[in-house]
């Protein structure tokens, strides 16, 4: 498989990040070598999909101490970059833990020589990768017994190898369901604005040979109704204490779409999305993107005064819709007492 | 307001179209002079919208004859023409209703002389385009009173005087209420693939001094959930007996999330959207376009071998999520008794 994100070199190296913008027209790689290009990269989402951002996060900690010879700089470095990438982005909580999870290990070794911080906080982001690997090898464990012959699973969104550092959440399921010979084939939305189904999902799906048909996302009904939809597996941003999931805009239409045609509605996530901090949906903090992200395909212009666009990137879907959340310790239900 | 379609000239002149197809980056119209060039201009949807279809299927027919001065040349250009134009898409009844009305027409006056039979065919055209003007006004007149001050309505695609030879169906709905006075405002659904609602509907509206907000079609959920989204109004393309609806897809989507939500999902047709010979929605038969419509926003190349793209132009709506179809002669119940 590709390598969605990884570090090149030692404490002075680099990250190197798969564009997702070009995909699938063109297979290129960037550079980031500055935690400002690394925050830019996460907000133009040339990288993205909660635990790929949690990774990125943690490697453009490292980027801001890149060449520091001195405590004090490395300090200060660090003092500025921690919560300059842990507001990047608001929705996804994996930023936020991998963030805290990398000053808890400076705070640990403060007293160290810095270039010692800098190996030690090299070492710290590289384990966030490789657990994020195998957390995905787990949830494909976890779901694959899901995926029955003949299925038609429907999936939102790319929650796949290109939105983690390993093989993906939802789409984890998938691999590991077609690794066990199962035969099946996928929905997947093309999901507007930034069409990460369309674009990423069935590139992913394809270079492992699982069947993919993509549709707009306002053809799923059509598909539930005419009972061509088996089943649902999404991934998530934030999962909420009792169960509300945060995900990409649609996946509330979906998941309502799936309860009015009895379709069980999985959402599939490492325990490192779950938020046990924010009890339910209503507090996770909906990202709202730029309208141009909506309204450039269908004009060359901006909108006349008077038409507005909205451009909420994600939404909530309330734990009564979710059949299960599919994580690395298993098919879960809340209050997730395995994971906590 | 604008002219969606109309007709310049005697029998020998020829029908103009807005060009659908440009809407909103530039208002630009379109000479038609024969009926493949009708044909097209319905499939390329430079002219869409069930009772548009229509009318200018009655022009395709004018234009069949055009230059044509005698009775068998006449005939034989018309026998050719009927089916034709009655084939160019599926979904819209209006179209085969209007056709057919064409040939009644003809065959009341084929003993005439062939400049009298183009004349009265060029009557008939005209008179299905006044009609279709006078249904529009009455269909507004219907629904004016759903439309509460403050209320917040949300529309999929374009039902509007761009759809029809008059001021619209739901949006006539929503242009009786403004001229009453009411204060209220508009979602409107991008409606993928080809964007009317972001394209033509926020284009009209915006004329209209109403105010409208364009969302992603996989965001009506988001908003519904939020409890933002009072009432819905769409059109049809074709009624069938017991209430069924076809219409854009996406309409299902929507209405399945109105009714989750318990908010009411109206349609407003004219009753020359209704198929009695239809006993319910199974039988309406469902264009399906190319896959094109949908794979290039996405990339520049064709999808590679594996991923497949389908693209479903219209759904259907079971009649027991929709609380009222709102037609010239109010808002209707099955078994429309009243438009029978």
């Amino acid at each position: 498989m590709f390598e969605t994100i990884r570090w090149e070199g030692d404490r002075d190296g680099h990250a190197v990040l798969i564009d997702q913008t070009v995909l699938p027209d063109r297979y290129e790689e960037i550079d980031i070598e500055t935690p400002a290009a690394m925050i830019d990269a996460i907000r133009r989402l040339s990288v993205r999909g909660a635990p790929a951002i949690g990774v990125a996060a943690a490697y453009g900690v490292c980027l801001a101490t890149r060449g520091i010879e001195s405590k004090d700089g490395v300090e200060g470095a660090l003092r500025e970059a921690f919560p300059m990438i842990r507001d990047a982005r608001p929705t996804a909580v994996n930023l936020h833990h991998m963030v805290d999870r990398m000053k808890a290990a400076y705070e640990a070794h403060a007293g160290d020589e810095p270039l010692a911080i800098r190996d030690r906080l090299l070492d710290e982001a590289r384990g966030i990768q490789s657990e994020d690997h195998a957390l995905c090898v787990k949830i494909g464990e976890s779901g694959a017994g899901l995926i029955k012959d003949g299925a038609r699973v429907l999936t939102h969104c790319n929650a796949g190898a290109l939105a983690t550092a390993g093989q993906g959440t939802a789409l984890s399921v998938f691999y590991a369901a077609k690794n066990a010979g199962r035969k099946f084939e996928v929905f997947a939305d093309e999901t507007r604005p930034l069409l990460q189904g369309s674009r990423l999902t069935s590139w992913e799906l394809q270079r492992a040979e699982i069947p993919v048909t993509v549709i707009c996302d306002n053809a799923a009904g059509h598909f539930f109704g005419k009972g061509e939809i088996d089943l649902v597996v999404t991934g998530a941003d934030r999962v909420a204490a009792n169960g509300d999931a945060a995900n990409k805009i649609g996946t509330y239409s979906v998941a309502c779409l799936a309860h009015a045609h009895g379709v069980p509605f999985y959402i599939a996530a490492p325990s490192t999305t779950f938020d046990f901090e924010v009890p339910n949906g209503d507090s996770i903090p909906i990202e709202e993107r730029a309208p141009e992200e909506v309204w450039q395909i269908a004009a060359n212009e901006p909108p006349a005064e008077g038409i507005r666009f909205r451009n909420p990137a994600f939404d909530v879907t309330p734990a009564k819709l979710i059949a299960g959340w599919i994580t690395e310790k298993g098919i879960l239900q809340p209050p997730f007492d395995q994971i906590r």
